[in-house]
């Protein structure tokens, strides 16, 4: 059964303490839900990802409640979490439901709102995605996993602190030319460089932003391929790949079980290969994890993901771009939208619609989005018709 | 594609504060995955339902979390919330990822640790699941919620008072014959009518109760289905029905629509009518809440529901026996626990294993799992092979 893309729909990506998380839910849902073309009765049912709403605004059960604020409240819905990833998993959910034949259209999107409380509540919060016991008791911050992760990787391969600025500065560069991201400046190298360091050797401009936004996809059986004006797009992959909640259970901090496991099985599914993606939008919540990602995905072989940063590989001109949108780093990063916010971006380059960002040849793309230090990672991959 | 209940686990309901989610994840999870007899690398995926671990430990990401602490932390998870239907949902997820073949084998479980916090943090945490601007901000808490249902129900219909109390007499009965309770302590009427008002017209024994606890099953295809003694269990019709979250949005306060949607795609799915059913475990968060999800699930005639009480035919004993477990009223409430919980029993009853709550005929059996104020609802039916 072939999933189609029908409808997207997003906020912009920022700093909003004072937009309603039931705002953000009707900007973009009901754009999604327009361009779809479809009778909302027949989307049957909606999957949300939500990470903070618990902690941050008292909120959780989002599946009634957003499909309520669409005008909807009939239709049966569910949040599904994964720190990170539960974008991504609310879009499998949806995926899979008409894949299975049991729904004909679904609704799939994630909100999270987040600026309006301190750095310090936002950042305890984030801690929920980690293991609290032998982790986050301890004092580790999410930044403090991945700089131990950094330092495990320079010590394994090499020192890639200077990729990793590189990896930034793309991420603003491609941020620029993106209307809905967070961030609109431009930095250098020696910027990130000399940044104040978060939790050494990640600095400032090494971090994902902390943002407000929701992103809604309307996904559809093929028979119901809408005629809007727009290349289809199908999703012709997917995987979910698991693996241990804490650091010390995985088999390998700089190899991600559970993107190799992933990417496995989207491949295998999709009939593609790493060579074939044209594009990918990967979990860039800290650069040096989107180095890791790339080796991971099979773009590059390990250890040399920060080569292929260096020689201009990943950039958007390069023969592999990565985060064409500005990716967490710059387009944003409101967790429990992120998996459905790369997929909008892949699905509008897929379409030749990335205007002054649009990459030459865009007919199949990736999405990569990992929850927590690499506890659960979503894989989904498009092709255009 | 037949669903079957291969393995079942859970831990005694309670008062636990010292026990550890990891404590209790591991004695539930190994019990249903040895009775499964199945090779452990068959299963494929898992579905974990929690609702407030965010808010009451500061853990989220439960999917891998549960994985690991299994042993199993390749195992591709995701935590499923719906407040207190979380459980439901991710038995909903698994039942799903049987059906559809995509799976062959499936852990679905949920846990909860809700007595090492204050009863006041407990209740501020459990508006997370009501709409928090124009519920939660209000100062309306779920008793007072539920409150205002009862007083529509009297309004409407007539007042239950009386029968509510009997719903309360009947949990705790019936609790004091099964081990697994939280309550093994026998009440009268006058207890349950004498006792303090918690929102008028709900008393203390009105209430169902805060609690720790786990409950796993382990799902599988026909082929799979184990010969490990007991009289095999197939699910064989699922429902899910949504409403809005808030009680102004949803078209009755007394007639829940969650339900009904529900109720009708899982006896339509399973090919019979209410009349079929020997035992059903309903969402009795509230005694008036038990009422109402009889009529709304079709044994009795909507207003009549507090007559059924009456007459002893919701009782062990009678012809249309209710939460023979005690119900979440008695049993216990383990949030994202509850509606996996309540399948344990109606598994427990067809299987023939109730000991001395055993009823007379158990061939099939409805689980009613409901969240918040009704804004989500899953039904699933069981039948003795």
């Amino acid at each position: 059964m072939s999933v189609v893309v029908a409808g997207i729909g997003e906020t912009p990506m920022g700093k909003y303490p004072d937009r309603s998380i039931y705002e953000m839910i009707r900007e973009a849902g009901h754009v999604a839900i327009d361009e779809a073309g479809i009778d909302p009765s027949l989307i049957t049912a909606a999957y949300v990802g939500n990470f903070n709403g618990q902690q941050l605004l008292g909120q959780g059960h989002f599946g009634p409640l957003v499909m309520e604020t669409l005008g909807m409240p009939h239709v049966p819905a569910m949040r599904v979490e994964g720190a990170c990833v539960s974008g991504g998993l609310a879009l499998l959910q949806g995926i899979e439901a008409i894949r299975s034949g049991r729904h004909k259209a679904v609704l799939v999107g994630g909100v999270e709102k987040m600026t309006h409380q301190t750095t310090a509540a936002v950042t305890g919060a984030l801690t929920s995605a980690m293991d609290i016991e032998f982790e986050a008791h301890s004092g580790l911050t999410f930044p403090g996993a991945f700089a131990l992760v950094a330092h495990r990787y320079f010590y394994e391969f090499r020192n890639v602190q200077r990729e990793m600025a590189q990896v930034a500065v793309n991420a603003h560069d491609n941020a620029l030319l993106n209307p809905t991201a967070q961030m609109h400046k431009a930095i250098d190298v020696d910027k990130v460089l000399n940044a104040p360091r978060i939790a050494d050797p990640l600095g400032l401009y090494d971090c994902s932003l902390v943002t407000d936004g929701a992103a809604f996809l309307v996904l559809v059986s093929e028979d119901l391929a809408p005629n809007n004006g727009h290349r289809q797009v199908n999703i012709i992959g997917s995987g979910h790949g698991g693996d241990a909640l804490t650091l010390h259970g995985k088999d390998s901090m700089t190899t991600f079980g559970a993107t190799v496991r992933a990417a496995k099985q989207a491949y295998e599914q999709a009939g593609v290969s790493a060579t074939d993606i044209d594009l990918a939008e990967v979990h860039d919540c800290f650069t040096i994890t989107q180095i890791i990602n790339t080796e991971d995905l099979g773009f590059f072989e390990k250890g040399h993901g920060g080569d292929a940063v260096a020689e201009g590989r990943t950039a958007r001109t390069g023969d592999m771009p990565i985060n064409v949108s500005g990716g967490l780093k710059a387009k944003g990063h409101p967790i429990g939208a992120t998996g459905i916010s790369q997929a909008i971006e892949v699905i509008t380059q897929i379409r030749g619609g990335g205007g002054e960002r649009q990459i030459n040849k865009a007919d199949i793309g990736l999405t990569h989005n990992l929850g927590g230090t690499a506890g659960t990672c979503v894989i989904n991959i498009f092709q255009g018709a």
